[in-house]
């Protein structure tokens, strides 16, 4: 617990005693190109090599690469439904249940869990993605959150530069751009520790 | 009700005896041209012309000009907060409640709320808009709806159909362009109509 | 808009320039006596005749009875649906859509729309019900409402005195009881517009 | 994932690869009993001793005791919080972080947030508990859920047997009492593995 009643920017335990939550978002259907999913998988190892958790929507694609990444090497990783219920989950939505050490059922549907997702990460990865993950970085950077995107993996991922200029508007969100799937978790984790910790979201 | 367990595309009914809903979006805070209120004004007067629901995000700004468009005319209007209760909305969210019929309180947030309102929404339109608007319109095309947009208000509502060409996917969300409120409203309407009534969103 | 930005317990103006909103509970499904069905019936008839809005779960049964008195004087009504859209409100949930003026899909399940429709609500009215009722009572007293029990009506609001008992806690939730559905009404509106309005949840 | 589309009942694989995972419900304020209080630890190291990961709704009190207990035998614990981020929930909530391996921000408030931890939860556990350990109850019985309560903790916990006749439903909740909490888990999770798992909710 805190000893006062409102976090504090504490630039000497920035995750305020947790693990870092880092939340991966990307294409769930074909088509995905190979190098997109290698960089999923590879990102998935990285976020279990830090000793961070990892959250995703619990859908298929390239979310799920990075879950058997991470799980490969002992990480810990948390769905975040689009469903009411496990049978909801796997019918309704046809995804995925296996390597996921928590599952949590919102049943706010495909749009709706990605904001609790968002929020319940301190940063968000984008890779490829299609409509869905368009409206996960619009989220993402209305509310504030630091962003890393990993280019060269196609979609969205390659867009967001351009979609950042479109916005026209200061949110507090930032963006960091890498290639390295290894590379860019430690620049985030880096940015977070000594910049974005201050002001984490716009509900911060 | 319905005489068998599901609802069929009913070109006779196509809103099963209720009312059009539509949702408006755009942006909520400053700069917003002369231009883009004045044509959210004439879209909220030609939705009570039409006897349909206005459904908004309960903000200020764009959204909030049709509101106090269509409540001139008597029109019916809901705006859906990101807040748990009135307080919340005026003190926390800086948002108006004067000239809605109903104010339905999600706690969800600034994107959270906007789920919700483009679900209950029959079709979506988009004025101007920033980053938050361009989630909507993620989400509103991620889900498969209809949405309208008025060219030449700027920001998000001008950008479109680059946006729509990067998403890359059918998703079974169509978009009607025009420069006339009342113009665009009656094309939406007969879009949904004719069309769009027999698949309204991926949850029908 | 509010001059300042915090809304201030306003006795001149309880309700903030909009009309007051009732939320109505009870039984779903059968077995549902005649008795209680009236009283719903009437309920609903009084919130139209008050010229309050009508707020259910927008589920059949003693809600529903509610809608249609409401909708039989012309009333506005609103449904907080657990369905994603209407095809699951119809479909999935076995619920009525004819007589409701707009219907907002939560997508959060059965008790999930309920929590959205209490906070929704100025005062909720509780007419006979089991476990659902049960829940609705219970998340109604712990968040502060002002709630009222029409007597008589068997299951649930027969219980409430003694469930409010095994609280055994101070929420600022407040129980009206009575037999006449119009005398309660009255008896609610004026608790509100006198008292409760000062601290009317505890999100106010 | 599942070979098939709709998942089955698998007595051989009740939990379909994942871990069970248990919510614990009651007080989160004072007056708590020294033996609740215990009696929440216990039920804690037992959950962690059982492999189990423990849910709660991030709150104080009991449900923060059996967090700490499952903690000190290196249980998985994860919290799902009424605020919509850490801020929210340390500063308008006062609710702790520390000894949570994952919190998921809701934003749905003090009940919003328990209806998507029940879901979560393949079973809950009720101690002692008031108002909001009494709508948890509804919700899980509402929702088909297995429950189980330690008789002798107070509060609710004393009253289930009372509330369930009040019901008067079926629903396909189950209610288990104990005195012992590692006792009442073994009991819980025997009556999952060999009855419940057919029929986990009223979504399955």
């Amino acid at each position: 617990m805190f000893p006062s009643d409102q976090p504090q920017a504490n630039y000497d335990d920035p995750f305020h005693g947790m693990k870092p939550k880092i939340g991966v978002m990307g294409s769930c259907s074909e088509p995905i190109s190979k190098q997109a999913r290698a960089a999923a998988r590879s990102l998935g190892e990285a976020i279990a090599r830090n000793d961070c958790v990892l959250i995703t929507g619990a859908s298929p694609g390239l979310p799920y690469d990075s879950v058997l990444g991470a799980k490969s090497l002992g990480g810990l990783t948390v769905g975040i439904s689009p469903g009411l219920s496990l049978a909801e989950h796997v019918g309704k939505y046809a995804s995925p249940c296996q390597g996921f050490d928590v599952i949590v059922y919102t049943g706010s549907g495909l749009m709706g869990r990605e904001v609790e997702n968002i929020r319940s990460s301190d940063m968000v990865v984008i890779i490829g993605g299609r409509s869905g993950t368009l409206g996960e970085f619009a989220i993402a950077y209305d509310e504030g959150k630091l962003i890393g995107v990993l280019r060269g993996t196609g979609g969205i991922a390659d867009q967001v530069e351009l979609l950042s200029r479109i916005c026209e508007k200061e949110t507090g969100g930032h963006i960091i751009y890498g290639t390295d799937p290894a590379a860019l978790l430690s620049d985030l984790l880096k940015y977070y520790r000594t910049v974005h910790c201050a002001n984490p979201s716009c509900f911060s």
